[in-house]
């Protein structure tokens, strides 16, 4: 793990308004992945651990890894049968701290075909469904991913 | 250029519906470069000259030059000084194609703090200005950067 990775950790602080709206699902080497608690269509979210808030700040090689890390993302979403395509994008206009969002789409999805942004309605998982997700995950990516105890407990 | 490039190249055929919304300013090594025809954000658009619909399609190389293409399309966009902030994504719920979005915002631009899409009027530019972006793209990626002659004579 990189000296840089290590200090950022340290530092490195989620931002409130998507500690609110998520659940933090675990770690890989760059990213927290978090779930955005919205049922209606699957939305993992990827916070590089750093300062950023643009994907130009990130240097190449940070860059190589936050791509990584969404292929390893969208290549889960993809495993779900719902999902028929995926929306990938680093907005920010209301949050700066630079996440992004990986969203796994369907034809017959609540806002089909806008993007989810303020288009949705609240529809809270439970406890159990976000259990499910993380270990989901952490089975399809084995030892990259860092599961979060808390949600799976 | 690879190989793949020059067949890619032959066989490509833009989604209709991104030539009717946009001008097609000219071509990096991977993407045709686009700009969408609405002037009250500054919204470029990278297409993959490839049969791709998702970023996960494309193999590691093409991803890394995809990656590199948005970081120097970004750079143009932030060289703006009403830009001040990024929105990168690729939808591709109404447009099946591979394609991302480059869109440089503003605090008090038509649609701040949403996203574009949906969210703006009606807002053309007029030729003079199309040129004068081309022309600007060109000189600031230099040689990287093929321009549309069309779009500027």
């Amino acid at each position: 793990m990189p000296p840089f990775f290590v200090s950022a950790m340290n530092e490195f602080i989620l931002d409130q308004r998507l500690a609110d709206d998520c659940h933090e699902l675990g770690m890989l080497e760059l990213c927290k992945v978090l779930l955005m608690n919205n049922a209606s269509v699957s939305w993992l979210i990827l916070v590089p651990q750093c300062s950023a808030t643009e994907l130009t700040e990130l240097n190449e090689a940070d860059q190589a890894v936050l791509l990584a890390e969404i292929n390893k993302i969208a290549g889960f979403l993809e495993s779900i049968p719902a999902v028929e395509k995926l929306n990938i994008a680093a907005l920010g206009n209301v949050v700066s701290q630079l996440h992004v969002h990986v969203i796994g789409r369907n034809s017959e999805d609540a806002c089909w075909p806008d993007p989810v942004w303020g288009r949705l309605t609240e529809a809270p998982y439970d406890s159990a469904d976000v259990r499910v997700m993380a270990i989901a995950l952490a089975e399809q990516l084995g030892p990259d991913f860092l599961v979060n105890r808390n949600v799976i407990v």
